[in-house]
């Protein structure tokens, strides 16, 4: 994305409005960290409440975040007046969800007019440093703004 | 799985278990519907707290769900005293989950002996009928229990 | 695709002269062996030009009919002059790829307006029997036809 | 990868045999043109023979030589007397394979013990430069060389 436009403050600001009335990204407590045109952060605790038979996170809450990240960025450097959908994502998960925060940085991989690739590392933060745990891989499908 | 095995009772109390202490299931007020060898269908309301930026149910719920179902599908197949871990999973996005509730049908493709490959699908359940919202297809890794 | 309109003749000889002009296929070996609306059959035999070190078919011929089989299951079902175009396509591996003959049986699973979600099941036949090599999961993109 | 071992040179020698072997890379004229610790390049002309509907690459070429990157990128940091073997792999095609060569960058992501994600990035070459046509992402097994 090395010659993608700056993102413009409407951009930035429409991204952060989209990320408040998700529910499910307050459900997760998760914030919205990072924000530039084709990359985009988003982390959450890892909370009593969201974890998998193992004690670890659950892969849902991996996915949500990733998944987020993943499409803002993709949106980020969308035309005005668009929005994205996400029509595939594939997980491959690295290593068990240990530590007490998830932090998802998506990219754009390639931005084309009717389709958008898209990539989303996730790291888990714990007292030993962080750790990669896993790699999203999806498309997201740019949809008119209602 | 035509010739799969009956699920032995003491297999189908374990993944009761095991979904019992996923507190993110709990989270979701999600269900373990139906358990059977090879089989397992998972649901869960779409709530206020669940929801992406256009009022539909976030797809960490569907991946959540679908994923689930996919392992526990797995995990009724598996000899006793094993877990398993998902290590990919790719969900393709079919129509909006509309609805007030998410059903998801996991079921064992192929139980090898190192990866267990697996599918869901989902449904979204409405006044109007049922919708097809998503299939996942991924892999299971059989673990030794803790 | 129980509701899907009957294939008609015109389109049907459409496909077979898509397939005819995939040189990849001819290399192959490959033949169309069965067009239906929604369901589509390629197969190719497995000759000592295709295959990996362990002496079994290259995953890059089993991905190739596979993906061939889905795309013109997604054709049969789109409107006249239209084509469609692979956006992405995850191949599970499910047992090695022996025998003489590997069969692609490629459907359809959702046919949206602006991407077709499809399948593929891939068996290799032997003196043994037939065997179930791979699943293939993926998208396709409607494009105008040139 | 930046703390991966140096290849050693037998486990170079190791690979290159390997790739001899795969009649399927002899068949699409592919070289294996670079082998490191991590990252392997393997490259491919396009030929009349390889040639999808629309007179570009078929996928199943581009699929091919990313999938034998990807894995030897894996095997090149594998335990000696292991070899590995593609469990899944997910192809995103980001633009038409035009040009006449295609060119598969492999590398490891995360080299575990039970199993080795992986991705490849394939460019095609023509005389206006090169395009980024697909990204590749997927899991090796490793298995005890026979």
């Amino acid at each position: 994305m090395g010659n993608s436009p700056d993102l413009s403050p409407s951009r930035k600001t429409e991204i952060e409005k989209s990320f408040e009335v998700q529910s499910m990204m307050h459900h997760f407590s998760a914030s919205l960290d990072h924000v530039a045109a084709g990359a985009v952060t988003v982390s959450a605790p890892v909370t009593a409440d969201v974890r998998q038979q193992h004690g670890f996170a659950h892969a849902g809450l991996t996915f949500s975040i990733g998944d987020s990240a993943a499409g803002y960025a993709a949106l980020s450097v969308m035309p005005p007046d668009t929005e994205v959908l996400t029509t595939e994502m594939k997980i491959n998960l690295l290593a068990p969800a240990q530590g007490s925060r998830l932090v998802a940085h998506g990219r754009v991989i390639k931005a084309g007019k009717r389709l958008v690739i898209v990539q989303a590392d996730v790291f888990s933060l714990s007292d030993q440093g962080e750790s990669h745990i896993a790699l999203l891989t999806g498309t997201m499908i740019p949809v008119p703004k209602k």
